[in-house]
């Protein structure tokens, strides 16, 4: 078989499971996701063992990655967590959203229907398989996972685990559709299948993204990088201020919702910053400055011109003193990805401004990016951020993974 | 200045613009659509003799093609009045869509913003460019406009106008942004703009469809072809079902709505379907039939098995007798385009089945698919029907045309 023909009869599997599943009861799907969580536990050992196979042929991966990839019954009890978390949030299919009448007389509704197929394109950590899987299920979506293959054993022991428990209780084959081929040419022809597949979902680094933008004739709702600021005003309590900035910096620096840039308003700086400086210098974070900055706080070292908008994923920080909040914003919009933005102030007017004018997925007055998240949201779930601005933006749950179909009931009404 | 340099500046316009006009005010917003209104008419004289120089080369086109492109008193008149509708619209941006608490205290909000900028690209009718041009002003996107070749001086002279007035009366310069090249290329090059252009909606037939999705590295959202359905139930009120089908092909075939195929339960059709083939005769259309079509009107022309799924788009109807509603959803569901599709029955059960189980854009029951439309669905305006099933599915108004963003307000929320 060519890798042609191997992809699309995968992407037709799909397909076909996404027809019957897009009718499948909620119930069933619950039940369904029940036993799958309570498989992956009892087949922990299998997934193990898969997981070995790949962390000894881990060889040129860092650390990080090589921890990322690995399973333990730790990250194996969380993955079934997470699939009986999904079970006992409400479905969206069918929920009518919005139902009105017309003149005629006839009736117009809008219901929430599966997306269909759904492509989701990852890179090493094997939990996004049952995660995405799970979120996709219950959505009633068909999903083709593509996951990096320095963890294909991995996934593919846990897609096994979950297809052999859903399929026992309704699901129907080729709703968790697996791509076992590593060979990179398949993902290209994955992204060429639009008469397959109906959406992509990439998760990962910025290759990937771009690699998937480039290929994808399936509309894509891309997961990219986070540069977030949070602006200091002058009006702040700079209690919060300094409690709000170490929590968005340090609580997870390699998420895409931590801040990258700290921007503080002139007129505190110099008693907010050196003790907040301090502060991030014991918990291990390097800190680089404006000349106003490196002023204040001697013994920080100078930022370069690409610390601004630099995604840094680490214990690392701009920092950059600002004349006033008209300035903050300019700095946002040149060196911002849209994706959090933050003021700590106490003037609501001021607030009101930034959360108005600042253009990002999510914006927060006193409280901290990191709080940008399906969960905290009270979303139930995530499947990511989207950095896309159409169909979802920012955190997405299972709402997001639909979408939607007029219903018209008549009494013989014609166009006139 | 390269091809290339030439997009770079165009989409770097409407770029810029487009931040300003996100928080232009809908009252300035709606003056300088009335003043537009208010110019295409006063320069009426203007539009006419750019037109007649498109017309005049219009050497190669088919009739309809030069009917299409040809403007006139009328034809200004409603574009005109289409932007008075479009200003007496409520305005999309800034609603707040939901809001609510969480747990920890703070409040999350979520509130219509605008998409950014938009890409339109489109073939002959110089009437897109003020329709799409007052949709996408109303919704606080700027707009790229690149029309057909052969509608160039048309196109570019409505714009300037429309340009002059907005601009008058405080919209941005590039918010409405013309593309004078007509070189192929600069489409393609104009596909490549994503971190210029955030969303690419083609308005035309199917090799543009193509060609945008092999070519946008920008999400699309295509206006695709439509192969609608209307089925006949034995259970139908057959004078109402013949008032459906008759308007549902002959009111306008030369649309996306409009019905292609009819689906008639065998226990009806020799009843109904002689009658209403006499009809569809007298208003000039052609019937292809199955053979047991043929059978009960005879002279019917034989289908051939490329009429069923054709979009005909013209006075042409194939028609075919079904066993039950059961081989009708087959039948949609391997030929039907996922657009319009209809059911008549006075059978309430059967009618949620169907509206239920049959996949499309929008489904109807006892009405005629040629109401898929803005207007009809009272949406106030339409930029289009959508056939992608992202973002926005079936007849897409002006909140179809906006993004979202979440807004958070804390009281110092941090992440634990």
């Amino acid at each position: 078989m060519s890798l042609a023909d191997y992809v699309i009869r995968k992407a037709s599997q799909a397909k076909a499971a996404a027809r019957l599943l897009a009718t499948v009861p909620t119930a069933v799907k619950n039940e369904a996701l029940l036993a799958m969580a309570d498989a992956l536990e009892a087949r922990e050992a299998e997934l193990l063992e898969a997981n070995k196979k790949d962390v000894a042929a881990a060889g040129g991966l860092t650390k990080a990655a090589i921890d990322r990839l690995t399973l333990n019954t730790k990250r194996v009890t969380e993955m079934a967590a997470g699939l009986r978390e999904i079970a006992a949030l409400p479905d969206p299919i069918g929920e009518v959203t919005k139902v009105w009448q017309r003149p005629n007389g006839m009736t117009v509704s809008r219901v929430r229907v599966p997306i269909g197929v759904i492509g989701i394109i990852y890179e090493s950590r094997p939990n996004v398989t049952a995660d995405a899987a799970s979120l996709c299920l219950k959505s009633g979506n068909a999903v083709v996972l593509r996951g990096g293959s320095e963890a294909i054993q991995s996934n593919a022991a846990i897609v096994k685990v979950l297809a052999e428990a859903g399929e026992k209780h309704g699901i129907p084959a080729g709703a968790v559709t697996f791509i076992d081929n590593p060979d990179r040419q398949v993902s290209t022809l994955l992204l060429k299948q639009d008469k397959l597949i109906d959406l992509i979902i990439p998760r990962g680094g910025e290759g990937l993204m771009q690699f998937v933008v480039k290929e994808s004739t399936i509309p894509v709702i891309k997961h990219d990088k986070g540069v977030c600021h949070t602006y200091v005003d002058d009006k702040a309590d700079l209690a919060m201020a300094a409690a709000v900035c170490f929590n968005a910096k340090v609580q997870r620096p390699g998420t895409c919702n931590a801040m990258e840039t700290l921007l503080v308003h002139q007129a505190v700086a110099p008693a907010f910053l050196p003790p907040l400086i301090a502060r991030y210098r014991e918990a291990g974070v390097e800190v680089r400055g404006c000349p106003r900055t490196v002023a204040l706080a001697p013994g920080v070292k100078p930022a370069a011109d690409s610390d601004w908008g630099a995604e840094f994923l680490d214990l690392i920080l701009a920092v950059r003193v600002v004349d006033d909040m008209e300035q903050a914003m300019e700095h946002i919009a040149r060196h911002g990805s849209q994706h959090s933005e933050a003021i700590v102030t106490r003037d609501q007017e001021r607030a009101t401004r930034f959360l108005n004018e600042v253009d990002a997925a999510a914006v927060f007055h006193n409280a901290s990016t990191r709080l940008h998240d399906g969960y905290q949201f009270g979303l139930g779930a995530e499947i990511g951020i989207s950095t896309t601005r159409i169909h979802a933006r920012g955190a997405m749950g299972l709402e997001e993974l639909t979408s939607s179909k007029f219903v018209v009931r008549g009494t013989g009404q014609l166009r006139e």
